[in-house]
């Protein structure tokens, strides 16, 4: 790991003061807001990105999916670039702050079941700070 | 407001169980994560758009001086449409979820000197689930 990487992992681990939320804060707009990345970088980018493995295909099922199941509060947003790209497709979900990675349909079913309608984690897929390559 | 505005707040205001960090949660990636919307929709669209209103060049802007004042563990991204275009150009910054609009230059400083670096609330500028139209 360099040296810019350890010094973000530092900072996430102690968050700067104010990052919880305030009692006077509004109310969350989305209970939940997903943000999938669907940055294009050219082939053959030493990186690779997430729409070069599907993702903005993935991210239309999410947004569909979420809304067959009646999922109200929650947001399934595409952003640009992460900066996970060698763990892609990836996800976040706020204001948890849980990041996935996933592949298929039933990743997605599994993300949205578990996590986005339960509360739970699917361990599987997520991702951890230090990570820098997909496990299995 | 409407039937779906008011589910959607009622859904909010009373998450979903789970969107509470957990212990076990790894640690967030970063620290604060914003997500400035870029989206672009046809002229004479009568939501009109964030882009519209100069939201890639504030992005940008905001980007190159979170950089310069050294924020560490800080990402400015850009986001796909956070549906709340009459507001726009808007942004949501987490894990607090806490929204702003902004308009100039002079906005962006003050979201990232006082709520970025020190945690605080630029009250002018923030948005409440509630609104529809821009104050003053």
């Amino acid at each position: 790991m360099n040296d810019v990487a350890d010094k973000r992992i530092e900072a996430a681990a102690a968050p700067a003061p104010g990052t919880e939320r305030r009692a006077d804060d509004p109310p969350l707009y989305y209970a939940r807001h997903v943000f999938c990345c669907t940055n294009v970088r050219p082939e053959g980018h030493p990186r690779g990105c997430c729409s070069a493995k599907g993702s903005v295909q993935l991210r239309n099922y999410m947004k569909a999916r979420a809304k067959e199941m009646g999922l109200d509060g929650v947001r399934i947003n595409v952003s640009g670039c992460l900066d996970r790209c060698e763990l892609g497709p990836t996800m976040v979900i706020y204001p948890e702050g849980v990041w996935y990675t996933y592949r298929t349909p039933e990743d997605v079913d599994e993300i949205l079941e578990t996590h986005v309608r339960r509360g739970g984690r699917v361990r599987r897929l997520m991702l951890h700070p230090d990570q820098t390559e997909p496990r299995e």
